[in-house]
């Protein structure tokens, strides 16, 4: 992608990992955006940040490590997704911690079709894996993305499943993007680099380590409406991400099995603590609330709704003039408008059921055209 | 068993298909008892009950009829359960409508026994059959009786594994007890009649008609704290006796297993319906609620808790001498006893937390002992 000021602040802001998702909204709210953020004094980041936080963004990243990351991003179809994209996926902004920032390759528009997500053992037994890549098939059929973590087993062939029909599929990897783990799936990752997605949060270059997985999997069930738990034994990590998912208003499917077979324990563990028992790609569909027959396998994704205008004048247009394609909060907005906050209150709600703007965590908006 | 004058006059009652349970409830509670409603004149009875109704009783039954009844009641060990017995199963008094006289053969005191029923379908596949007979076994080892419905498959598996453990087995049949069907399970009949129990509300002679079937189930679940689900296709009338359970306040269980077999349809839909997904008996027991450490294969069924003995000259004393072996509601105690209604209600509540008196449906009372 093109590499301007604006992704280069993301990038620098990306690589200051000991920087609190909640600090970084605040502070984005009060300069403005990241450009802004970058370059504010140390003597203005210390009134609103701690002294090693106003420190560490005056003294920015490792330029080693932004170069890096800027080179990697000049590549073609490399690109860097921060809040305020129109593009940045809604359903992971409704999380408590989204990403403010993270990397991408492939499809962008993917990111904004209705996903599922498909997780379950490395070790799945053979009927385990027909099951992820059939209901990753009919799920991506029906125009449903199939997010899934690039693990061996029942996350490779939920990926496979998706990437075989109009949904397709997108991976999020715990790693950096420049090193895909494991190897075996690395053909895997180049098709979901060309037909697909494939997603991290974390900087280039991060090996595979176990602290990061967890905080990948609120991302796979962040994107997603449902996560489906195909196969998984008692400790596998997909019980985490079914736990995560229901946390964050997620429906939880889960497919039963045999009472003998220790894949199907993680399984049965969920369905009795509430998910859904299902048995088909259809039952997934019915609990979404998809209406099967009106997405068959031509349908492509819907489009948005038609968005309306504001009048250039009116309190909405002002608002939306002032609103950049970086959050901004009302104390904000009615500095830049010089309107009174519950004008700009009012404005906000007709801006946001015109599908002009988005509300986000913290009490900040964003544009969404 | 002894056929006095109660026992003919409840076997005559039984053979008069056509009285509706609340109408023999009400004209219980009004005349005292079976033998004074069998005496009872037509005008008198024509007064509160339809003259059909009043007709039928004062014909009373085809002497044939009563004769084969009272013929098989004088063989060892048959006998006849009323409303009013001390041993007519307390859980089954819960239900809408419950048998107001039933037959039964084999050990008496399994019908006070805790209890639940495992049931599914005729055609189970072998693993169905061997949960069937496992859980039937670990359940009745920790003194729970096993109630099924003797049809082949998951039924006789269950009454097999309960008649291995302490708990035994008691069967529901939906024919007359002088006719076992199917006749494949006259071995496993008799050995219940032995270690176990036979049980039917049908006349002697009745034979295997569709009709009686969900009439029996509601007693299969009846009996039951709960009931299990191993194996049952779409169509399986477990499923109606798994909803019977449900509508009496019973628990469901359901074993999950391949999404690909028929015979787990059945118990995936009552899970997703909210029936509890059980993976071993003691799974059961924990929803059941039942403390596996106390109940070790060696325990016998708990005794009922010791009685106390009411001053005889005490509300409580007098209500209870009032009140005979059957049925007898709040306005006949005031008749007998000469009592208030309120002194007889706290008296009442007295002897049913002594454990003296049961209270059953439509407000009537009957002795424990």
């Amino acid at each position: 992608m093109e590499v301007d000021a604006r992704v280069e602040a993301w990038a620098s802001l990306q690589l200051l990992h000991d920087l609190p998702s909640r600090t970084l909204v605040g502070l984005l709210k009060h300069f403005g955006g990241p450009v802004e953020l970058r370059a504010a004094s140390r003597q203005s980041l210390a009134k609103l940040a701690s002294t090693e936080v106003a420190a560490a963004i005056e003294r920015g990243p490792d330029p080693k490590k932004l170069e890096t990351a800027l080179g990697w991003l000049r590549e073609p179809g490399h690109t860097l997704v921060a809040w305020g994209d129109t593009d940045y996926p809604g359903p992971l902004l409704s999380i408590a911690d989204p990403p403010p920032v993270f990397y991408y390759v492939g499809r962008r528009e993917l990111l904004n079709h209705a996903a599922v997500a498909i997780v379950g053992s490395r070790n799945a037994t053979p009927q385990g894996v027909e099951h992820a890549e059939a209901f990753g098939a009919a799920l991506s059929a029906s125009a449903l993305t199939i997010v899934s973590g690039l693990a061996s087993g029942i996350d490779a062939a939920a990926h496979r499943g998706g990437l075989s029909a109009v949904g397709s599929s997108i991976a999020v990897v715990g790693t950096g993007l420049d090193r895909v783990y494991p190897t075996s799936n690395s053909e895997l990752a180049a098709q979901l680099e060309r037909d697909g997605g494939l997603l991290s949060e974390f900087a280039l270059g991060t090996p595979p380590v176990p602290e990061n997985f967890p905080r990948r999997n609120r991302v796979i069930s962040g994107l997603s409406r449902g996560v489906l738990v195909v196969e998984a034994t008692l400790n596998s990590g997909s019980l985490i991400t079914a736990r995560l998912a229901a946390e964050q208003g997620r429906e939880v499917f889960a497919i039963p099995g045999s009472i003998h077979s220790p894949f199907s324990k993680g399984a049965h563990r969920l369905i009795r603590e509430g998910a859904k028992l299902v048995e088909t790609a259809q039952d997934v569909l019915e609990e979404l609330g998809i209406d099967v027959a009106t997405r068959g396998s031509e349908n492509a994704p819907q489009p948005a709704p038609a968005q309306a205008v504001p009048e250039p004048s009116s309190p909405s247009g002002r608002v939306l003039a002032a609103l950049g394609h970086d959050p901004a909060g009302i104390d904000l907005l009615a500095w830049r408008t010089g309107l009174g906050a519950e004008v700009i209150t009012v404005a906000l709600v007709e801006l946001e059921l015109a599908g002009r703007v988005v509300a986000m965590p913290g009490g900040l908006y964003q544009r969404r055209s």
